[in-house]
């Protein structure tokens, strides 16, 4: 159902720490100029929990006005499973095309409750669901024996594996075969994910770098793995930014290298500052200094 | 400024998934009369992230109208910090003694940030604060330096330590001598953390045993330590249920044995079942069995 | 300078816990018919520190006697330096044609004293030295920086890299291009390391399974990936049995069922037994069942 | 049968890296005189990985010539069982008082694995043996159901506790009363262990200040709490050097500093450098600038 590069945008705040509706809409549609697939928002790099429930149905449709028909989803994220439904349900009525679901991300629910609570959130929505398993961030971990329970519900359409070991992928794959579209979510896990058979990538750096994302992602696809492998290469310092804690924070300061944007971010989150911020600095730099060219394709 | 027995109480339900007001305020005079010196609604063990702003006022309001003057304070534990200020306003206007501050409970704040997001709640309600240092629940950790910077602030008043690391509350004392009121907040560290100079303890299973929990404590602070040692000996297998992913499940369960209570929790929890059940409530069962009759003190 | 498959071989004992010379004879030469390319005795997988430094040597010449010529190396992993210094130098003189060597397996070395410690080695034996990194076994990385120190040495030409991250693989050949042979030393993320770039593979598996084994990696560099790809998946449940607290006992007994010998085992090992055995087994047997043909290579 | 202070003694070596024996012997006589109730020879701490046989029962003889009689033990800590049996032979020959066994050092043993370990080693030497249960440092926790195996041998009569988790001395009183005689084995836990029952301190930071280590233990014998804690207080900073990778480096400097030796050790550690050496340094003389005068006792 889904498949390619989905961007899991950053949301953008003006001064007064409110949505910045121009500038989440410019920053998105860089996204599909570059040939993204689809969009995702609200999610832990869209500093969804510290976005409303207004908010987030806010920046759902700023995406919607940008993706040229190409799906939006909105994540869904909530510590209890009651408000969870809320959000599904506004989301979808808000058109929404699916929801990347979380299980639980401050409770750390045993596989019956996992269950439970992704049932309860499709079913509240009865819209396609992509399943946000990352043990790392939230450990919760969406196992294979979980998903033979999620299988059984045609809602859930997709999985976006973030268990941090690549190993997965395979053991999906071969569970599984096709009946999950399979989504890395680790960008310095992505070349390898897309060699052992993932067919979508959700993307950090991405917003930052759209082209080089979608070249690698659309050279796999056509068998041109040196040139992908090239790109990965170059590309690596950048996405291992994406793995880190601080994630936002670096993400939004690659954004303002090279999207020409800022990197405001909402409390308890501060942006980079001392040498952490000249580190990753360093990095977005020496980037841009040897930033390839890209092969057409 | 605070010392002794603080119950982290828990949070009943009706079977329509409401707040249970009378069964609240009786559970919450069990605790008062068995001698404890506060009351902590809302936390963790209050299933506080499932609880709306509203809500977590109605049970704030409870316990007041049962601490004859005690202490009480309202947890905040909000992804945002906007939020964790805004319901920190709305503690402070409805009158609780003090606020339990969590850092940060999703995004992993770094030590400037963590002190930021405490400041920010304790300039807003303008309450005494219980800083709450859990980094295995929250990886989070109020470490000795950030305890330097907010010793600067005088509304951090108390640091409740669950580190899981005992060494800590030495540690905190060498560095502040009383400066903070140590109370532990785990369980089955408590016999050790009162033995090293802790004193007070923010309790779980004192919910379903207070007497025994208040006897140890005040067993302690007159130095009839073996009479201490003796009861939390048998108390242990109990208290151990406090140090648990399931341990809102767990305590509940220990109510309903030893308060004649009901076990609803909200989603994504589940009650206990299975084999997880069984062996929780034979833990229980024999603790009962064997029972300690309790010395005078 | 090395590439391919090299075994890590198993060291077969006779019922009265001594070396079995025959068995060794033939299971190793089993490796070589099917085409492996190298033979590493003595390691992890070979009970190594468990054998005296003579029974190591048997093992090397009893190795050389069926290699053909291809390279044998002999692995030093000693809990002190100076004993590790005279097994270098008895392999010297033993005509190993390298050695892998660990750092430190007790004793967690800093990176300083890493480096010192395989400096000592490598200058004592004054052979070409693949350096095993392995931090989840013995909690010593070999990390970027310590490379960078090794590469002053042309003595150091390999490393094995057995971090659990496949994303070392990539981070070594951006930091050093060709300069080390990059062995992947995991077999379960063998195909993924062959396909960032990794030129050889120690494998464990192959012990029991030496033509699939070899299949992978041929087809791999001849960019028939698909068809790897095809094989990986049906080995992996096997693969999985290499990264284990128990992989000696795994893997014999995979060599019980694969290439009809015994998995006997140094005391503290002892054979598998009882739920973990039959577990096992079951994994062995159903691939033996679904044993794909191999393609021509 | 054991309780009270028993030191784990360093080894001290010639510059030429043999053993210096007179150095040994006026160490050891330091400790015996300082009112130690036993000492250990060849453990963690006394590089024990790092010396023969040979010298293993050379160190034996020294620390016998200066016990006056009180118990001597022998640390065994092989990685093959056979090894371990031929050392604890040649220990009991030799006259130990005991044995330490660790129950594997390298390989992670299963709970089966490790009985039988440990009960080959406590066999072929037929001495009274203490467990040293390590699971920090060797990944290998025994367990209360693995001590109610060992319980059924007599020659099993000490625990050396070192799991890190204060909460396990408790557990083990609980399921075995006086049955075992429990040592801490964690410096910067002993206060509290011996709060809670522990009846032996198997010391590190003793080696350089026994008097105040003998203090503390005495003083907590005699019901002297607040005196034995002030002291331990003021001895925390020391204490912690007993907790880290580099308590062997540690130590040896902080005998340097307190009982006018050297600091050498065997490969592949490397004595402290740099920053680090600074840091224990200063740790070590601002300890020594604030040397409590001890009460009697």
């Amino acid at each position: 159902m889904w498949s390619g590069v989905f961007p899991a945008v950053t949301t953008k705040f003006t001064a007064d720490d409110e949505l910045d509706h121009a500038e989440n809409e410019r920053c998105f549609a860089l996204q599909m100029e570059a040939g993204c697939d689809g969009i995702i928002v609200a999610g832990s790099l869209g500093e969804g929990p510290m976005l409303s429930h207004d908010e987030k149905i806010a920046v759902l449709k700023t995406a919607q006005s940008v993706a040229g028909g190409k799906p939006v989803l909105l994540t869904v994220n909530e510590a209890g499973t009651r408000e969870a439904e809320q959000m599904a349900r506004r989301a979808a009525k808000a058109g929404a095309s699916g929801l990347m679901v979380v299980p639980s991300p401050i409770y750390h629910t045993n596989p019956e409750e996992t269950v439970a609570a992704l049932n309860a959130v499709a079913a509240a929505a009865d819209l396609p669901v992509m399943v946000y398993s990352n043990r790392v961030a939230y450990r919760v971990d969406v196992t294979i024996p979980i998903m033979e329970e999620l299988a059984k519900d045609t809602r859930f359409v997709a999985i976006k594996e973030s268990s941090d070991d690549i190993r997965r992928s395979t053991e999906i794959i071969s569970a599984f075969g096709d009946r999950f579209d399979l989504f890395t979510g680790v960008d310095n896990l992505a070349f390898e994910a897309l060699s052992v058979g993932a067919v979508g990538w959700v993307a950090g750096l991405v917003t930052a770098f759209p082209r080089e994302t979608v070249a690698i992602y659309q050279l796999m696809k056509q068998g041109r793995r040196d040139e992908a492998l090239s790109i990965y290469r170059w590309f690596r310092p950048l996405l291992d930014l994406d793995v880190s804690t601080y994630l936002v924070q670096n993400i939004k300061l690659a954004e303002v290298h090279a999207i020409n944007t800022n990197d405001r971010v909402r409390r308890p989150r501060l942006p980079l500052f001392g040498e952490r911020r000249a580190a990753v600095e360093k990095i977005i730099t020496d980037a841009l200094a040897s930033r390839p060219s890209l092969p057409r394709f």
